[in-house]
């Protein structure tokens, strides 16, 4: 009865132990905890596939009770054939095609349903322009703010394009509830609501999300049914695939859209998937349309924006100046907007008691800016002047319209049969100043519009400006030459819609930094006849905007802080530039003969995500790379508390004294300590309890000493190598191709430094400057290219031959290598060495376990309200050097790998 | 004056013993020779450069003698301005695609020209059938005997068409002499020859080659101002640019131009070359369609083969399975293609006769095949029932026409105004029967010629089979629904041109394997209202075809044994085979203990043309690879000449016999030696011989114990390496990425085996066959996946640590490691341990010296007569196992090097 309070008070003191001096325990149990709970859930799973799989055909078997057993083997091989064909892809690109489309062409409806009810109602109250203008106001406001209280309550993820986030995705970082169930909903939800309000807001990029999450959720539930779903890389390959089917069936535009989505997500594109993209994109488009013929809005399958321009002189050579006048200065319009979206998010994050409020008040901000949008347009106050009442559809519709509006004095013009191009009549004002108007408050109002926490793209609002002003300048192209260039004797006029088709492609290539906008908009109009004018302007306008500002996608990206890689500038710098000037020399390792102690004081000291292991101090021959976690499982094994009460116990016995046994899996419970600190200051022993301190503090000083036993340690084997040659180009396009975090630095086996994707970002945007003027580093040009590194190779191979020479003798404790290394001067290297400390970590293409899927899951909720990803996104390479990446905040982790997150990890090529 | 002839006897005897003992010594000493040459070419170059870009400006100022010193100072200002803007890579692109677009013109403009004389020619002698049908059969038989003969005279390497060997080029396989002017000159006209002819040959592919050419001759000049052209990987990106040119201003298609050069040439596609290969491929293409129009062909910029179909009613949904049945059909279609002409030349290769015959006498084949053909086309006789008489361009606009064909009996149906379609009308023959006859002989006649010797593609014959295809559905559509399917008031009749434009896609797709063909008919058509049916019967006849055969560029890249890496398969199974299962585990290696008789074992029992560098044979870490011919210098250096007769030398002061100095570096002139050994066997003295016999042999033996000093040697310090547990498909990946050709496998540091590009195709094509049947390795399915690698990774780190435990105490003569590698059941590996011998060498992808250059330079000349690449090409995995790939036949390195070949090597994406 008296002991038992003996072995209580041990395990309190122990509790007290842990909480000061177990550094990092509490993060490490909890991430062993999550690894055997995502290796349970993983078994689990097995169990399920094997039991539906082998378990369903005799169960279908005993349902259908038929007589005839022949029919009933045929059933069953009916059912084994299609079973085993629901592995293959294009099962799965088929449904995904057909999902993607039945979810777009919902969505249109509804959509479309939304905007007449607003027109509508508009319409009704024709009598009484206040009740107007209420109507016209409430209804947007009503639907914007619903969008985004739905999408904060549900799934914050769901704000914004998507794009974006694909992108990160598709480098291989895992973002935490990216692609579940959730988030689809709000995304269509909130999509669906948002674009219904009328906003300036498009749907692409949300779309590409949608097709995403679709593909994820399908992979999950195809995953009962076959193993492959499992698989990492096939899930990389779904999802871009996926990428390219939410623009083929946003736009009904398949060739565009898988040109579109690999421009726009990926760095390096593997031919073999191309197919996957264009066969899910097709089938979606078709199927999309199809409905729309089967739900009798059109007669046949056709362009969503058919246009009608003449086929046999569609423009005159003379026209192309004009065209690539339009496409200068959509590329600089491009940069224009991308610049104004940026300013318009940061400034509001300056303004600490503006961004304070707004957090607080999240439905605030959409409502007044979807407010003063509204009421600007409202069609019998401004909006009469900019075509106010129209629906982006409508817009687009009439600006790819193929007849001049110049001469719009004479009504009889008008013999195209809607109404449309009413709207931008006006008796007073004419169609110049309608279309300047348009543009110019298009411009900021999609602007601002895209920075409202709701699922909205910037696609569609870009496009419909840049077909405006491609018409302004058709225009003013027919007002100028009334009877066209041509000067021989038939009359060609200009035809201002196709300007309008060569701006919208221009201005949104500008933009998103593209190309296949130009295939988007063939498809979009069904004609190709302006492919050279398009393909002009496209290219100037990408040469003009990528020349000025990162393109809208990578701009969101730096301002979520995710984490990313410059594009390579145009110079030749790039091939100068060495990494053995950029890298960090000063790296964490560990040794084979590493004691305890070492792996304390690295683990502190160090605050990357892995720790090379290399054999011996001196040798420094890099043999792999290891967690930090595993260092830290390590290291509080060691420590543990089992370990040490064995050990008093056994010190006990051997003084004589009793220590009875208990169950030891029992961790101490919160209100049992709270009992037990109380207990321990009114009976106290206190002689007693510090003369087992000191035995503590003795043992585990014994404890440390002990070398390292790696036996139950995961270990990469290969991590990936670079060598100090290799210059940034290589790096980069190494970095890019195989989606690396980080490589080591060898010279023959020796470890000689480190390079993360940080230190190349500032070595490429150090180098690679806006303005153009690039900077070498210092110590670039003194290098003589031609045999140095060989000469350096040649000594250190001379060294570690030394060395092996002498190795059966006891070795002298000479110079460790890598002191050498350091001493060197180092005015070359771009990167503090100091700054290596915030390594984030990735493991090496050629690594295949789970344990990727844990990275970059360590979330810290982020607070900045106009960032479109508001919260649980994570930015592992946010801010300086100071924050600890490498340290995983255990509830995420654990969550994620409970989930059974189904993201891919296109990091490692597996 | 006696001392002398005895320093010749050991100059002469040094010489033997050099032609019996040392092996590989002459191949050796005259690589080291072309190195020395290669290096002084370089600083020539350099030389030059400087001499140029520095001695140009003050140059040409001394010429500009102006009195006037401010405008000669602008001038200065100027020139440096645009000398350092030629750097640029807009530039480059810009003049290459000026470049190509005229030699594009002027190739088609004397392609008409030659076949508008042979029209000529014909009809001038109507009089005279005999002299008809000679005049009609002698003209191409001229023509193309004489393009076969020009190319086989000039370069050899022009025949074909081009796109396989660009395939092969841009995964870093260096093809020698592939990109020389030569070879240009000889493609260019011996095109122009071949298709002028009338043949049904292609100019795709050879325009493909072309433009490379252009590229890689307009990178050699501008190399001259700046020192960027000299990168390999800038090359690398030109040349993927070049390829999209050569297709672009082939059709006017820049964007089909691009994509389809993408999915023919690479594997792994980086979006940041995208906007090279459009910016000059539409700049190409604009030029092209100027010229066209400043020559008054045409009166604007238009599509090459412009079509007129109904843009509001384009296709009937329920015409789709028809289009369907089409797309299905071409993909049989395009393999029976394939097939076809893989057969047709490995039949002619087999007959031995017939080889031999037509080896000796090259220009008798192209003659007879011409001569056959021509007969069959012959107008009045068997060709006025397959419109014999057309052209390509004639036929492929009459099968575009949108006028139905089928109510041929009326004949005021003929509205449309040239003469064209007459030559389809037969008084006696249905068109149908015209049609069918037409896809008939052209196909195998298309088949026969794309075998031919002279520079041709297959694409164009193809594509015009695929429309007549497509034309014969489409007129047979129209004639089972005369007033078209659409059941509603309007009629809209099925347009048959439609379905030629989907026929052609289709066909030429199955045999491509290609998409984006879909984008060229649009492109070429200047309509995209066909958009779906196109997109569905390309996806459909790519998924029939590649089941079926590789497609034609790969069969091609077969049949000349160029390296290549064939794609994965669609199952699951490439994710279960591992690296360990493949890879060879018994690897040459060299230690850095190891003597030079370690060295010359490792030499002559591998063939490999890099051996691993290990610490030791115990610890087996592997430090880098090394290159064969590096080790072989290294062995040379050790049992030179020089230091043999030093020792000579020594032992006869040492003996008191006077040995005078003779100067070391003349060669022993094969004269001279002549001249001794007719001394030698006069007046012999033989004991005295003999005695130095004895003492040089104990002399090597002693030479050969001495451990290697690696001090001077190149090392490739970061090899590329992999895990065992590596699965198929992640090594797939990463082997295309990086273009890689070999990879060692390592556990923690310790080497365990190597992989290449031949057990990887092995692995690919053994486990999944051609008819869909798929064999796992024997072992991959008793291996339990879950964690039987980590504990193997564990034992092996174990090992290492307890052999480091031991490291400071004198080792015992432990089992060696790697023995308990290789001692494990092998059952697994699907390769011979024995044929690691034929690894052909790649070095690590990050290594940057110029050897790469060297690599698959070394060529036997090849005879198989029928390959379209004759001679020359290299194909370092010929074969079986026996052909030793590493070595170095010497004087073809020697002419690749001294030629300063400006190929790139994508192999090492520097």
């Amino acid at each position: 009865m008296g002991q038992e309070p003996l072995t209580d008070y041990l395990h309190l003191f122990d509790g007290l132990l842990n909480l000061t001096q177990m550094y990092g325990r509490y993060t490490q149990e909890l991430g062993a905890y999550a690894k055997e709970e995502a290796a349970r859930l993983r078994e689990d799973g097995a169990l399920r596939r094997t039991t539906s799989v082998r378990g369903q055909a005799p169960e279908l078997l005993e349902y259908e009770k038929d007589p005839c057993a022949k029919c009933q083997v045929c059933t069953s091989r009916c059912q084994k054939f299609l079973i085993s064909r629901v592995g293959e892809d294009w099962i799965f690109l088929i449904l995904l095609g057909l999902l993607m489309a039945l979810v777009s062409w919902a969505m249109d409806y509804t959509i479309a349903f939304c905007q007449q009810a607003q027109k509508w109602m508009y319409g009704g109250l024709h009598s009484n322009m206040l009740l107007q203008y209420v109507a016209w106001v409430t209804y947007p406001v009503v639907l914007i703010t619903f969008s985004a209280g739905f999408t904060q309550i549900l799934a914050p993820q769901a704000v914004g394009s998507g794009i974006p986030e694909m992108k990160t995705i598709l480098r291989g970082v895992v973002l935490k509830e990216y692609l579940t169930f959730k988030t689809f909903v709000a995304k269509v939800i909130g999509l669906t609501c948002a674009l219904g309000s009328g906003m300036p807001l498009g749907k692409e990029g949300p779309f590409v999300h949608v097709a995403s999450l679709c593909a994820a959720l399908l992979s999950k539930f195809m995953a009962l049914f076959g193993g492959i779903y499992m698989n990492e890389l096939r899930n990389t390959e779904m999802l871009s695939a996926a990428c390219a089917v939410g623009v083929g069936c946003c736009f009904a535009a398949p060739i565009g859209g898988v040109l579109f989505s690999i421009e726009v997500t990926s760095t390096f594109f593997a031919v073999r998937n191309y197919w996957r993209g264009f066969f899910a994109a097709t089938f979606s488009a078709f199927i999309f349309r199809v409905l729309a013929v089967w739900n009798k809005d059109e007669e046949t399958i056709t362009a969503l924006f058919k246009t009608r321009f003449r086929l046999d002189f569609p423009f005159d050579l003379q026209e192309l100046p004009a065209f690539a006048v339009l496409g200068i200065t959509s590329g600089f319009g491009g940069a224009l907007y991308v610049y104004l979206n940026r300013i318009i998010v940061e400034s509001m994050r300056k303004q600490k008691t503006i961004n304070k409020f707004l957090l607080k008040k999240r439905l605030v901000y959409p409502a007044v800016v979807t407010l003063l949008i509204s009421t600007l347009t409202f069609p019998p106050g401004f909006g009469q002047f900019m075509a106010g009442q129209l629906t982006q559809h409508e817009s687009l519709v009439a600006l790819f319209d193929n007849q001049t509006w110049y001469k719009q004095g004479v009504a009889e013009e008008f013999v195209y049969s809607s109404h449309v191009p009413q709207a931008w009549k006006h008796p007073q004002v004419s169609v110049f100043i309608t279309l300047l108007l348009f543009i110019v408050m298009k411009f900021w109002m999609s602007a601002v519009a895209t920075t409202m926490p709701v699922p909205c793209g910037a696609f569609m609002p870009v496009f419909l400006i840049g077909a405006a002003f491609g018409r302004l300048v058709g225009e003013s192209m027919a007002a100028v030459f009334p009877d066209g260039i041509h000067t021989d004797s038939t009359v060609y006029p200009i035809v201002p819609g196709g300007y309008a088709v060569v701006g919208a492609a221009a201005l949104s290539g500008a933009v998103t930094h593209t190309v296949s906008t130009a295939v988007i908009v063939f498809e979009l109009t069904g004609q190709i006849s302006h492919i050279l004018p398009v393909m002009i302007a496209v290219i100037l306008a990408n040469a003009v905007a990528q020349s000025l500002q990162p393109s809208l996608y990578d701009s969101i990206i730096r301002i979520q802080k995710l984490p990313y890689l410059p594009e390579l500038g145009w110079g030749q710098e790039k091939y100068n530039i060495r990494v053995e000037d950029i890298m960090v020399r000063d790296v964490r390792y560990i040794t084979l003969s590493s004691s305890y102690r070492d792996l304390q004081e690295a683990l502190i000291t160090g605050q990357l995500k892995t720790l090379a292991l290399v054999e011996s101090k001196e040798s420094m021959i890099l043999l792999g790379s290891m967690e930090r976690s595993q260092l830290q499982s390590l290291l509080s094994q060691q420590l543990s508390r089992a370990r040490r009460l064995e050990y008093l116990r056994e010190r006990a016995q051997d003084n004589g004294t009793h220590v009875p046994t208990f169950p030891q899996d029992s961790p101490p419970r919160t209100g049992r300590g709270v009992l037990y600190i109380f207990f321990f200051f009114t009976f106290n022993s206190f002689n007693f309890f510090q003369n087992i301190l000191f035995q503590i503090a003795e043992w585990e000083e014994q404890q440390l000493e002990e070398a390292v036993n790696f036996n139950n340690c995961k270990i990469d084997p290969a991590p990936f190598q670079l060598v100090e040659r290799t210059s940034l180009h290589k790096t980069h396009t190494i970095f890019s191709l195989l989606g690396l975090d980080h490589a080591y630095v060898t010279s023959t086996g020796r470890l000689v430094g480190v390079v993360s994707l940080k230190e190349l970002r500032k070595a490429i945007e150090g180098s690679v400057t806006v303005t153009g003027v690039k900077v070498r580093p210092p110590l670039a040009s003194f290098r003589d290219s031609g045999n140095s590194s060989s000469v350096s190779e040649v000594t250190e191979l001379h060294k570690l031959w030394s060395r092996h020479r002498s190795l059966p003798l006891p070795r002298e404790p000479n110079l460790p290598d890598l002191d050498d290394q350091t001493e060197q001067p180092s005015e070359g290297s771009l990167v503090n060495e100091t700054e290596c400390t915030e390594l984030s970590s990735q493991n090496s293409p050629l690594h295949t376990d789970d344990q990727s899927e844990l990275r970059y899951a360590d979330a810290t909720p982020q607070e900045d309200y106009l960032a479109q990803l508001p919260c649980d996104c994570t930015h592992p390479l946010k801010d300086g050097g100071s924050e600890a990446v490498g340290e995983q905040s255990p509830a995420p982790m654990e969550k994620v790998v409970s989930e059974g997150s189904p993201l891919p990890s296109k990091g490692q090529p597996e």
